[in-house]
């Protein structure tokens, strides 16, 4: 459509096809974009898609997929295999972080990368964490997700041997200021060598560390 | 003076005397706060007091105790007796903060508190924390000062059987904004009783932790 | 389930069982860690729950009990007897703050402790609190909760002779800026020894406050 | 001068004439000012102006007086009899809030106004204010001076039956970005009737209290 | 009712009775209050009530009047006349700038004042303003109530020759940011003389408008 | 240099050649970059240049002239006739503003532009600007710079058939947040039609103001 | 009506007619407003016009029409004949930023502008706006439109030989804090030459860009 | 020395050495600690060491090194050749924000790493970017320092098939808010895989770009 000038060859300049994001689109604009799009690429991504948009999107859109948790809408084959070396750890601080974790973890199954779930290892009970030790050893580089004062990536980048990137949620009330709060500790972490993404950023997470894999591939 | 209304009683309402705030306050009008004050109190402090002041007031006031890393002026006995009991653990999470973290021991010690010190066991390095655990259990009330994203609160809280008493500091740079990154960061922490005081505010902190150890001494 | 850690020792480290936090999960997530969580601990608290989040629950928790001003829904026995000593004074300062000082209220009763309620003693008039002095002195540690300019905690520590936990809360407009400003009045309060927690947290306000009255226990 | 065009009017128009801001002006630019408006008005003031500032301007300004704790200079006769009725009081919650206090009274004082002051009585010890009662009656309109977490103006607002203006000051720390703290305090005050001028801003405070004496003139 | 301390004296006190704010209350709480104060006071009024807070308050609340635009219940008697000398003038930038402005003027009216209204005369037309000075010379006292860049006040206050009182009101988007911009344009004004209350605080410029008038009556 | 990329063909490009930014470079990299400009274009300006860094570049730097007001120093020929029709009205709200607004009129004469300039016309006496409304109409664009409030642009956006094009300073305190307050008075103007540049940017509203007279040049 | 006073002689001041500001309007006060100045102007314009809205309007105002993705409702003639040379350029960075940019479009074309839109040629993808340089070389002022970062109008003001209007948006999420994130990216412009408007503000940036060529008519 | 727990198996665990961080540190203490950690360390690094720190610590510490652009001391061989594959393109946008993107090319070399510099390709002037494509492509990781708006990750990241890493410096004034601005737009970023650090953190983001160079190294 006129509306949308689709970015064919992100995938070749970037490595990564352009992805949907829905909100401030109507249904009917995200419809179009995925029919143009579903032509060049193998995997069509919309991210952000409430429950009741993916139930009009999926009378428009033949074959659609939803993971309801990650609120990500997809057409793409029903197994995705791997394509890429090195496994993605993804770690959550709560229960209640799931959403953007799920959307992180979704986008990087999709983008063919290997994932590791480590869910609810926040540091109020810090063992949690120290009992997986051997999990941040088996990884090649780390997502954490963390919301409330955000302390998580601080702990996991003073133990871990590989790039971590920090996820800031809107998870909490008050002082939270809607994410500031974990999104400023996560930019002043004392322990160096933390990458920071937006907020609730799930999808941006991913693709850096998918960059990250892709990078490791092209040294090879 | 005229200037200033000394609340004398206030140590009998509130178990604590008044102590001098430097800052905004000429070296005489704080010399003449302390002649008088010292006529009804054994113990007479002021906080934030920077060496060149100290130096012209060691010349109006006899006796002058000067507590450099901490910028406490005092005229005190010279040693004085823990009057309570129990003990106040103080942890930094860096070397740059102790100005603060001596500001709350100086003031617990003046204060007749027994203190018991811990520096530098900032969470990028978690295993300085962890091996010191026993020194969490010996103490009854924890004082935990960091800078940066002042992620050690929260993990203490989450080990520590006692209150804790979070004092973010203004140590770090950037999106620190000022010390509004661990205020941020202490006020949200995941694990559950602790309490903030002001950025920089090691005084504070030590005046609860000694209200803790007073209302225990009530109790008994 | 897998989207939780349960942290079962938590009350073993900390003297606090875990508690759940309603905001962000499912009805379904919460009657489920609520299921794990009864079969070793005596009391079960999860907090921020709206009315129609109980209902849902109630169905599928057995002897489900709910506090609707506190929000807080507990598995509990029928009557708990206080188990520790000292008294935990809860003051507010307006009739809307009610909420958040029943959360603390509640959650101090369900952990065993004696609380002493006072409300609606704001400073615009100040002889309501004055009247009411014998009451800050007949309690061991205080929990003062404020909206609009949150000026309450500052007189009453300057008066009191116990610990001081303030709260502000998000009750006000405009430049309350959803309780930033009752935020700030308590952090930067001219009276010392004021702890201060989140906005809207009276949960953590009587962890604190629990947590006071334990260490005095130990120490005896 | 060309850089500057002197509103004469302003009197006539207001009540009150022009008065020069020092910020941001060179030496020379406020001599010239003054050298002009003398010319026309009895009383020529100048704010903000370091004693640095007022030695070089005392060798080009005949005449020209320095009030050092209110950095103000003014031309003006060696004593100025109150030509209206009714008295101004002012209160200062700290010693370190004198500067912008003075800053009030001696703009006050300049303008013809009869002046109370009562300085240091915060409410950190609330019974100095109590024990002044008698002062908040005899009085007309009261500005209110504070810094710290500024909450004097609610407690007088709650027991004066006048006007109160309160007036924030950058005094303070950390958490009190500037003066922040006290604005958002005093524009927040549950108790109702008290306006706000900006941070350090005691010269407004006056011609506002100002104002309402002469209004009140008008009126009888 | 033993969640509310009704202040009976506080008209004694200030000149001013409580007046119920209405949002965090229930519709019975508000009731129960009202019974209880009409026993005492003359007027009985609640602010900030939506229009379904009032369908259930009447049925309640036996007499009971609603202001529709100013968003205020009141029991009173069918006509006030004017107790005090003088004339508040209120005058609102906008249209949109109507329900604060009435909230002023109704709060004034049922507190025994005599209003004048001038509304949508911001300065984006400033002939408006000036074509109606004679007004601006006719009151005693001024309120002005602006939204969006809230400048009004500033060239009230270099025109009028009595007390102004600014209202900043959350009408405007973006970088209004929910009414910060016009409070801190007024804030700020550089006609002095200007008392600024909180974002939409109608209610509080009246009373301070009043207490203007009051203390006037008492100088004469 | 190596350390800069001289963008010589901006001239080109979008009608005005780079201007070097003084501050975060040194006299030495500014020299450098000059030597290399000079070849190139007929005037070279540096802004934001401290008059002891002058003092050090017109050692280095053949014929450099200094605007002390401005902070400019330039290579240009004596005298610059404008080359392009239309007048550029440049007003000020205070005298302290003028170092900004001289910014402005250096930038547009060097650039060849005719400047009309009008000083200390803020709102606070609004006849200042009133009395000057023919200068309004003669000019073609306008650029109004105002500190404190900010509240000029507004007024002056709703009397100018023409751009208008605002500029805050940072001249103020307080609440002024370093420019802040001017900043959101501006973007929020009531008046349409003012687009607003950086706190303190002279430059920048000087080069907008000659794109709009240079795209006039081109549409005759 | 009482309630406004139009401002009938803008467009005479201006060259804009006044234009309703929807928002905080009851339909019954747009309707009579829009009455009022049909019978003086030959366009009458209301922006921020939800569609729901509209069906009441357009109940009321005969002949009234809406465009719906601008939000905008109108009487005016069918077609609307340019009145003025050249051409106003708009871009959006994406397709969420199009009610803005339509905005913007719909006000100037009412306006008797000639408008060449661009959509959805935002940063991540820099050849689809160099792939359209000579569109920016054909018209005579750019609106450039763009949310999250808002990196455009400095990329597209260093490439423009011709103003530039930058409008934020607030679509984004997380750090983007409602459209503060791109404001001050403009506002922070490395491209000189670029005016701000508020965020969402489609309607300032046309009236300012017809402001420009309105002066560009007058100077032929 | 006592006031520090040097964490010497930091390079074991996350395979970067501690490094000192000089704010807030006496340099007696820096010396200190650099005495320690030679013994253990091929490399000892200090960052944020201003020069006159530096010529005192060259005093104390045998054979310091000092990269003055950088404001690094380091106790280093004088060659280092790298020890890993790969290269870090290392990017500024201006020429003022060379002692941050110094900071991150010395701390990598010191690490053992490859880099390539590329200063002054801002986007003001796009093709100086555009130009340098090659480099883009020839690098495994990308580090794009940038103040004032901070557009230039944005645009890279768009074109780049490597990770990219963003620092906000604090070279900007006004609306830059000490680097906020850039900060918020690199977080807000519409090209996805931008990791941002701390402003002015060039430390931090050479450790992260290091990090996944190493991760590579593992994944061979
Ligand atoms: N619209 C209003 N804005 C600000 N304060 C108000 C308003 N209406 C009532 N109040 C004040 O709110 C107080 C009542 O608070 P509460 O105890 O929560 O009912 C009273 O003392 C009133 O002076
Ligand atoms: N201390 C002060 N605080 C706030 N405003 C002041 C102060 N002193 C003078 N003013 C105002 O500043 C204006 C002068 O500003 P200017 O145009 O820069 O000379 C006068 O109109 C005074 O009303
Ligand atoms: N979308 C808009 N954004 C900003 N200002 C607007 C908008 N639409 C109309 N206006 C302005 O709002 C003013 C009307 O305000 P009001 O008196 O409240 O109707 C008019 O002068 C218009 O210039
Ligand atoms: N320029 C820098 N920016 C951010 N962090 C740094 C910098 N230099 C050193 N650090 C970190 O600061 C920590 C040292 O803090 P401290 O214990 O206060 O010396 C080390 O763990 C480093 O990783
Ligand atoms: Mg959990
Ligand atoms: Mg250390
Ligand atoms: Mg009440
Ligand atoms: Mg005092
Ligand atoms: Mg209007
Ligand atoms: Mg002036
Ligand atoms: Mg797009
Ligand atoms: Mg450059």
């Amino acid at each position: 459509g006129e509306f949308a000038k689709i970015d064919h060859h992100r995938q070749l300049r970037t490595g990564f096809p352009e992805v949907i994001w829905g909100p401030g689109k109507t249904p009917d604009q995200i419809a179009q974009i995925m029919a143009v799009m579903r032509q060049r690429t193998a995997v069509v991504m919309a991210t952000r898609i409430e429950s009741d948009v993916y139930t009009i999107l999926q009378k428009k859109v033949r074959g659609l997929q939803y993971f309801e948790l990650a609120k990500i809408c997809a057409i793409a084959p029903p197994i995705i295999e791997p394509r890429f070396d090195g496994i993605i750890g993804i770690l959550s601080a709560g229960t209640a972080d799931l959403p953007v974790a799920e959307e992180a973890a979704v986008t990087a199954e999709l983008s063919g990368f290997r994932v590791q779930r480590l869910w609810d290892v926040g540091v109020a009970g810090i063992h949690r964490l120290l009992s997986n030790r051997h999990l941040l050893e088996s990884v090649n580089v780390l997502i954490v997700v963390a919301g409330m004062e955000g302390a998580l990536p601080s702990v996991v980048a003073g133990l871990a041997d590989c790039p971590v990137i920090a996820v800031p949620t809107s998870i909490g009330y008050g002082a939270s200021f809607g994410g500031l709060a974990p999104l400023l500790t996560m930019l002043n972490s004392c322990a160096a060598g933390v990458g920071v993404v937006n907020i609730d950023n799930g999808f941006g997470a991913a693709v850096l560390a998918g960059q990250i894999l892709r990078t490791c591939e092209k040294l090879r």
